[in-house]
């Protein structure tokens, strides 16, 4: 990328881009895949030496270490990053598949095939792989993409934009295929990527509860919506509690930083004593910080109590808000209310409460007796994701390659007429 | 419907009310469609009185025929609006459907579920058959709506929604499951309730181009947009020219205000002398009024020269504009460019340009060898349609009952942690 073009003129470029991309057999795509994995592996060097700069630059302006993390590109990570267009390669092509067919009475032959949803923006933060990843997920699925990636990581993001665009032309594709725009501290860019209509058919924010909030206010590119994830686990009185334990450790603390980690553990009255006890050992040992309701507090007199504002917080961090339920339905009414939609799960050997909870819940994702980490792209088989949708419009639930596609019905006739 | 609501009470209320519908097995929505009609059969004399109340009105105020024409109730459309109800009882229930499924390697046991979208609002003109399909379509979803019709039908609107409330009420559904909201002349209500994203899921526009325009640029709900239709014919060189004739006439005249009749007319130019006259020949029977390209004006110098505005026009009436091109590329260029991706038709007899243009055109709908007047939910086999959409994202073209729905994944497992 050298000089900033105008972001009209990017927006064309991407339609154009489009036009052809679209029109290409897998084969082709699986081949540009190949040689955008390439092409960033020939840089490797670079664009670790790229993020390093930004990794330092982040230090010296005092990100978080959670921040920093998210940031950073080390070897293992680019090696995963190269290996994703591989896999993706390999996928069958979400492009062209006949989901339905009909033959009406007027003889009429209706079928309803995918095609590109067109031309995807992404609005994101720091992480560098999302780079990557959406850029992948999109070629593959012939979509093309416009990525605005946090100022952050922008030394990585010029290093990877300009090693896949070099893979595109020794693919013979279009470079403009994927575009990076870069912002400036008003935002002017991201504001007017936002409402150019006229080339843009997707917008898809990631990041958090702000920048997802500015996109959908200020937005009329359609948006899907990813996210913001405030998941409970409700540990019904039918539970087994070690396994109970096992899973609310795993899903506060594998990752206390991501969307689908656990934020608030809801515990059923008859076994809320014990459970309590037996999880708050498994999570002193990675000292999560516990606030709780008043009966908690009864029961853990050192725990701190819980305001209105901790039952609808997503922490992202070592700290967990606790609640003792009287039922299964205050358990499903505290979710509805305060969740997300995201991931919740119920953690019970009770047959008709597993299917009550699954029924009732509102959210992308319900578990029975598995931990809220699960609701991801690769995990689900999808692949490789570009966000988590917490909306109910298109797509819910991680979006992979069926979720970049739309539909375009084809009528074939004899001549036909309406009367 | 008494006293105005406050809006946020409305989307409260139809929150509530579709906690309860979307719990429903279908036998009780079946049920309830059908009390509703009967609702409205009780109803007649009085929801035609008070369509005839506005009739008269707009007819005062000096409406066109063609909106007048729209806002009719008459007797043969009553019937068809209680049959609508009656039709899509019988049809299979859009929600709980399994979309697919998988064990993965670890034994969680994912599927895909269909589920209502929630709380759908519906910004609309004149017509107040919408204000029933809506509902029905909505309550056989499991979807509550809140409707927003137009000020010129709002004594029909009034008297449908009260039939519609009262149905609900006899088979023991919560009467909120269907809102009407009546708007001020400054669209205060309607812009407030664009903006109702904690109770409203979706909101559909149907209307004119300005109308759908406000909804996308105002809206922070997720939009499903409707309905601009400035489609085309394109009659190419192998073409049988009766057949050709008999689809223009038939997408333009016979019922020119609708978004699928024919805007413009492509012709390649090895058949655009013989085939202008013989659709000329057809159309001068309803006196259409044709504009021309240079080259048609030259074959037929009657006809007034088309401008650039022209052809961007969707004119909803007895007009069209005709183009003569050397190529079927040509045709494509100008369809993707002045097209508004709705319904696209090209007429030939050539199997190699009936694929290019199915792959290249890019709309809701391509024909080949059919009237554009086929994109309706009802043709295609839906039941009925609450629009057509001419956006890509979630919904693109007739948006049935299957589009009234989201997902959720159901993950039952065994105790996993993610690793």
């Amino acid at each position: 990328m050298e000089k900033q073009l105008e972001l009209r003129e990017i927006g064309r470029r991407a339609a154009d881009a489009e036009r052809v991309l679209a029109g290409l057999p897998s084969m082709k795509k699986d081949n540009a895949l190949m040689a955008v994995a390439d092409a960033i592996a020939a840089d490797r060097e670079l664009i670790l030496y790229r993020n390093k700069l930004d990794v330092d630059a982040g230090r010296e302006a005092g990100l978080s270490a959670a921040l920093l993390d998210r940031l950073l590109l080390n070897p293992q990570r680019f090696d995963a990053l190269v290996a994703m267009f591989h896999k993706l390669a390999a996928m069958p092509d979400p492009v062209g598949r006949i989901l339905s067919g009909t033959v009406r009475p007027n003889g009429l032959k209706i079928s309803k095939i995918t095609v590109p949803l067109g031309v995807i923006a992404m609005i994101y933060e720091a992480r560098p792989n999302v780079t990557a990843d959406s850029a992948a997920l999109c070629l593959k699925s012939g979509n093309a993409v416009i990525l605005k990636g946090g100022k952050e990581a922008i030394n990585s993001n010029v290093a990877l934009v300009n090693a896949m665009r070099k893979g595109l032309q020794n693919a013979g594709l279009p470079q403009d295929c994927v575009q990076l725009v870069i912002d400036d501290a008003d935002h002017t860019r991201s504001n007017e990527l936002m409402r150019l209509n006229e080339f843009v058919d997707v917008i898809i924010p990631r990041g958090g509860a702000a920048l997802i909030r500015a996109v959908v206010e200020n937005s009329t590119v359609p948006v899907i919506e990813t996210g913001v994830g405030n998941c409970h686990i409700y540990v019904d009185k039918n539970a087994q509690i070690d396994m109970a334990a096992r899973i609310v450790f795993n899903a506060k603390t594998s990752r206390p930083s991501v969307c689908n980690a656990c934020e608030t553990l809801l515990l059923h009255k008859d076994i809320a004593g014990f459970a309590l006890l037996r999880i708050k050992e498994r999570l002193d040992t990675m000292n999560v910080e516990m606030v709780g309701d008043e009966a908690v507090c009864g029961i853990l007199p050192g725990v701190a109590p819980a305001t209105e504002e901790d039952w609808a917080t997503e922490y992202g961090d070592y700290k967990i808000s606790v609640k003792i339920v009287k039922t299964l339905d205050e358990a499903i009414a505290h979710i509805n209310k305060y969740g997300t939609r995201h991931s919740e799960a119920i953690i019970t050997e009770n047959y008709a409460s597993a299917e009550k909870f699954i029924g009732e819940v509102d959210a992308a994702a319900v578990y029975v007796n598995a931990s809220t980490r699960f609701t991801d792209g690769e995990e689900f088989g999808f692949g490789a994701e570009i966000g988590i949708s917490t909306q109910k419009l298109h797509a819910r639930g991680p979006v992979g390659l069926e979720e970049l596609t739309s539909v375009k019905y084809v009528i074939r006739g004899s001549g036909q007429i309406r009367e």
